[in-house]
């Protein structure tokens, strides 16, 4: 099944985009957290979404997850690693599977901690954002995982099936739940380091391991594993302003089809500012499947 | 007292930034309607307002106004006729008040009915916009009102003590009442039409009257009354983008503190848009208002 549009993000941005997208009858595929968000879950008292006086993070989120169900909405709960854009359609890469959409809505938020020194230059190279599937390469090797949440913990265990020794960075508050096999770490990261291959061949460079404030941890590869991917690395080509999606009035990224609201257009980081993104980015997303539609039927019949 | 912020308009753009003006502490002059506003009342149900499923409009006005007054702000039931840019601060002129506030967001909704063929041209040159501002003019002459709510009867009856002969068109479905001075209108007006003064003097016109489908009413004056005056008659100098107000991502128009939000912006004309484009413009004053505090300290700080 191709969905009409695929919303990543179950924070207030997402799920405004899902319900009017349903609204407007067209085929959702929610990805996410079943917990909508954890910034939410956690906000103590929201004193400024028009209509919800003084409510609480776990209230919101109550009745936003009341309001998904209301309308039969469901989410899949599952983190995509990647999209690719094929032209005329989308291919979202999850852990578990593979999704296509006609369109595609970014709502995954701000990604926690800073990218790591090292991170960004060494991904694919050592460095990944999915153990589902990096994992087979770890086989009689080590591995470090720098984990943003709790989740990552049963990753930790499968890992720790495969590969030789695990090491495992909490960047969370909650004790970590490992098996045995995995080594709770206590330092914290601060950078990806390289090596070169061999001076004969300068700029080929192999990973050493992760250089923490104390010393280096040697290992064969590095997991980052934080709730949402930097958007860069999820849709490759995709333009930034910053650390934030470029997006217009519209809410239309760089690639036709491809929109983005909520948190990962940027400042300010509001709840209610994020709905009404959301909004606007679906019903942008609605009129382009339908200027695609017509151009289709265009096609077709000069063809006749 | 010269206020941090006004906000005119009082739908859910402009209660999505008094609400959050109020957070960041700033003092906020509210105006618009003690009824919010005419279209959310009638609307039968409001499905995508994420939190609040399947409400109806009125319940979603009430629990409006149970935020509003749940953090104490009062809305000033007063139509603003015009905003001028003083430099450092605006002028906001009502029919019954003068108001300065250092920033303005403008969040008065898409205008109702295009304009008359002639009203722009002829605008205070026979044609206007406010009864209380201009009847004296009208003394011992004909005038007419063109009409798009009930609350203009009042004005009507005023104008009709001063003015010889008051003809009232109401473009709205309730039967008007008036006094028996005014004489309701069932044409329908589609023109304000002007005549050389003197064919020495070329471009120089004089109302003639409104032209209705059916014939010319010769009057000397027009009163055009809308919920909302259109946005570059009421801020001189704005910048349009089409029939809407040009904005940014930041809500930022081209006048420095001035904001805009909600349908005023364009379209898609949705609640949950407006209240976010509301907390952003707010926010947006917020930081523009530190800023120009910033410079004062330092120019402060130069001349000591």
């Amino acid at each position: 099944m191709r969905y009409d549009i695929a919303v990543i993000g179950t924070g207030p941005a997402g799920i405004s985009a899902a319900i009017t997208g349903k609204i407007r009858n067209k085929s959702i595929l929610l990805l996410g957290s079943a917990d909508l968000s954890e910034k939410i879950e956690k906000a103590h008292q929201i004193l400024n979404y028009p209509g919800l006086p003084a409510i609480s993070g776990k209230e919101l989120s109550e009745k936003l997850k009341e309001h998904l169900s209301s309308m039969d909405i469901r989410i899949t709960p599952e983190r995509v690693n990647a999209v690719y854009a094929m032209g005329d359609y989308f291919v979202l890469q999850t852990g578990k599977a593979m999704y296509e959409a006609r369109s595609v809505i970014l709502a995954s938020g701000v990604i926690q901690g800073k990218a790591l020194d090292g991170e960004k230059e060494l991904l694919g190279r050592g460095v990944s954002y999915c153990v589902t599937c990096d994992a087979q390469f770890y086989k009689n090797k080590t591995a470090a995982i720098i984990s943003y949440n709790k989740e990552t913990e049963a990753e930790a265990d499968f890992l720790a099936e495969i590969a030789e020794k695990v090491y495992y960075f909490p960047m969370y508050k909650n004790d970590p739940q490992v098996s045995d096999k995995v080594q709770i770490m206590q330092e914290n990261p601060v950078a990806v380091k390289a090596m070169e291959v061999s001076s004969e061949t300068p700029g080929i460079v192999k990973l050493e391991g992760v250089q923490t404030e104390a010393d280096l941890l040697p290992v064969d590869g590095v997991f980052i594993m934080r709730d949402s991917i930097p958007p860069q690395q999820l849709v490759p080509g995709l333009a930034m302003d910053g650390n934030h999606v470029s997006v217009n009035l519209k809410m239309e990224t760089n690639i036709p089809g491809c929109f983005a609201c909520g948190d990962i257009t940027g400042k300010p980081y509001q709840y209610i500012r994020a709905a009404g993104q959301g909004n606007t980015a679906v019903l942008s997303a609605v009129a382009w499947l339908s200027e695609m539609d017509r151009k289709e039927k265009q096609k077709e019949d000069n063809s006749k």
